[in-house]
């Protein structure tokens, strides 16, 4: 028994050198601008408690029970209200799931659109959780470029108009992981039509939206789409960045006929996501005014970061790295001017006492070797221009 | 855009036509034997409570934030131990990894072990959710017969020594879903065996081992397997049945080969189970004393239903129907021995008050039509003698 045991599946899907290599960003001497972590001083631990003590003594048994594959009724209608209320995006709590994270809702997007081989249309560099949960189904997976304004969706419209028949684009289109780019509203138009015209949907991830730091929102891909069963867009969205992703509580909102599928899916895949967390989640967020309230706190407390990182990448690189000016979420994407290897640097970087994770791990078809990605979201600000000074120091390193 | 758009294994994936009538079992004029649902009232709210509190003070951000994939460190050091000194199963931290329910352990080793055509033993009745997941790999399922003593290993002797070759035979040794039969300890060390001359793995699924309630124990099959990583067997476990379905927190201990294989698919499942359940539920069973004691009181609750529920079907049935006599577990399986087909059953039973899972709900190769699973979990011994009495009703008037 052994290894070649293993389904086809299994053995192409390997462990990242990448990721063995990010285990020690969390010596304490390292400071991590990898993960894209919230920080956990963040988490409103008060608000849990009660939430908790609610939850026990108002539904008592039910948030200990087996529950809805669909999840939690209370928290569907909560999530439909707000999302119809605070950005004009319609969700009917009867066309959309609760999933482990927005991860699972990706997963069971998979399961159930993708057959071996099947084109895919992601951004060009992306997501690396997206990347690999979408290449365990085997696709194609064809990598669009994108710009300070997100995917170059008329690249994209050469590719179709040549040939590509997608059954899927997935997307970042707000404050994208790894670059922060944000798809502007002329291109969420456009790509809207493309999914209309050639057939295909569009899978819009939108974990980091609500942390914005600078102007207005957008808006959402699904509200420019047609509301219904004839839509092309689904919404994975998710608590783990406004409020807690240890509860591991997402959900996508979609056309019924993909819901009552992914539903299905689901039952087969884990029953249904924690009771517990879904309870203690809904007791929280349904709070008048609270989640609201903790956004712009969190709002407060990551733009002085973005500010800081920006300012120490300034003060240590000046013209020699380029970088995105990121108006909400959590990264800040560089390119080094001069050829630098950031795979070759991490080693380096780690024994100066700072991670990050290095372009390539989030390449599709274009290398991203004189790249990086510099989360700000985990440290203080005077931490954070620390890590851009032993940043530079690890560069002259190993430019030596 | 419609389901014309789902991948081959969506489509194949159907909603049961016996789910959808279950979705009576629900209303309150109904007592229902349908499912294998733990009574919520033996829930330890109290002590959800206190370890609610006790996490939030001592673990604090580290229960709402992002976690290893393998699960929490501390609750699978707890596992390993209980495991090893309460029935001599060896579980090393390093070879488990904790799963969204046990069901999602099982969604994930089909992910990883199973290609498309790929032979796979189950028992003949088996686990509805087991053959749903297991389907979601479109293996060839081969259903072997049991008996009171579970499966009939002999005959998987004969069908092996024909040429089937299975990559894996998943069973429910103890209390199996449906029958309530247990395996014996013969054909326990006979499987093993043959796993070991065929050189495929045993997935045993133990969620009632603890839920007995008469007679000792038999050893787990993981404890005749040779320890380290030239096991054959694979084990299910869950917190579900002893601690609360809700959480959503069960585990796999397997080979290192395979553990390694099933985090990496674990990661783009889901990245983690949560964090806040995982650490809820150590901070409950790391009581000294707390389980053992939690587990005597569901027996001493559940022992007196099961006897309940096979009086009232002596009384109202006779010699009309012959059943098992499970010594643990949630079921008693029968099968009238006048024709009488149990699908056809349920919807008159429903106008009657009393749901069950008609037996062909669980059939693989050989039809279970005239046969029947009552679950007496979740109701008391006096509605476990009405629901009989009822059911009675109902097959008088379905046989008119």
């Amino acid at each position: 028994m052994g290894p070649e045991h293993l389904s086809s599946r299994a053995r192409s899907a390997q462990s990242s050198a990448i990721r063995d290599l990010l285990r020690h960003a969390r010596r304490p001497d390292v400071i991590s601008l990898a993960g894209g972590i919230p920080d956990p001083a963040l988490f409103p631990i008060a608000e849990m408690q009660a939430a908790f003590a609610a939850t026990l003594a108002e539904s008592g048994p039910d948030a200990l029970q087996y529950g809805l594959t669909e999840g939690l009724t209370e928290l569907r209608q909560w999530i439909s209200a707000r999302s119809e209320h605070r950005d004009g995006t319609p969700a009917s709590p009867d066309r959309m799931v609760v999933t482990t994270g927005s991860q699972q809702g990706l997963d069971l997007l998979g399961r159930v659109l993708i057959d071996p081989g099947d084109a895919i249309v992601v951004e060009d560099p992306a997501y690396i959780g997206a990347l690999q949960s979408l290449r365990g189904h085997e696709p194609t997976l064809v990598g669009i470029p994108l710009d300070a304004d997100g995917m170059d969706t008329a690249e994209l419209e050469r590719r179709l108009e040549a040939g590509l028949r997608p059954v899927l684009c997935y997307l970042n289109p707000t404050f994208q992981n790894p670059t922060g780019a944000t798809l502007s509203l002329e291109r969420r138009q456009h790509l809207v039509g493309l999914a209309r015209r050639f057939d295909f949907l569009i899978l819009e991830d939108d974990p980091y939206g609500e942390l914005r730091y600078d102007g207005q929102g957008l808006p959402s891909m699904a509200s420019l789409d047609v509301a219904g069963d004839d839509g092309v867009v689904v919404r994975l969205r998710s608590l783990s960045k406004v409020l807690a992703p240890g509860l591991r509580v997402g959900w996508t909102v979609g056309p019924g006929w993909l819901i009552d599928a992914l539903i299905i899916a689901k039952q087969a895949v884990d029953l249904h996501t924690s009771t517990l967390s879904q309870h203690v989640a809904y007791q929280v967020v349904a709070q008048t005014g609270f989640l609201a309230n903790h956004v712009e706190r969190l709002q407060a407390s990551y733009r002085p970061r973005r500010d800081a990182l920006l300012a120490g990448l300034e003060q240590n690189f000046g013209d020699r790295i380029q970088v995105n000016q990121p108006v909400g979420g959590m990264f800040v994407w560089g390119r080094f001017v001069d050829p630098v290897d950031t795979t070759d640097l991490l080693s380096v970087a780690l024994d100066q006492g700072v991670a990050f994770v290095p372009g390539d791990a989030f390449a599709v078809e274009t290398p991203a070797r004189d790249q990086i990605r510099l989360s700000f979201a985990t440290e203080a600000p005077d931490r954070l221009i620390e890590a851009t000074s032993r940043l530079a120091a690890a560069v002259e390193t190993a430019s030596q």
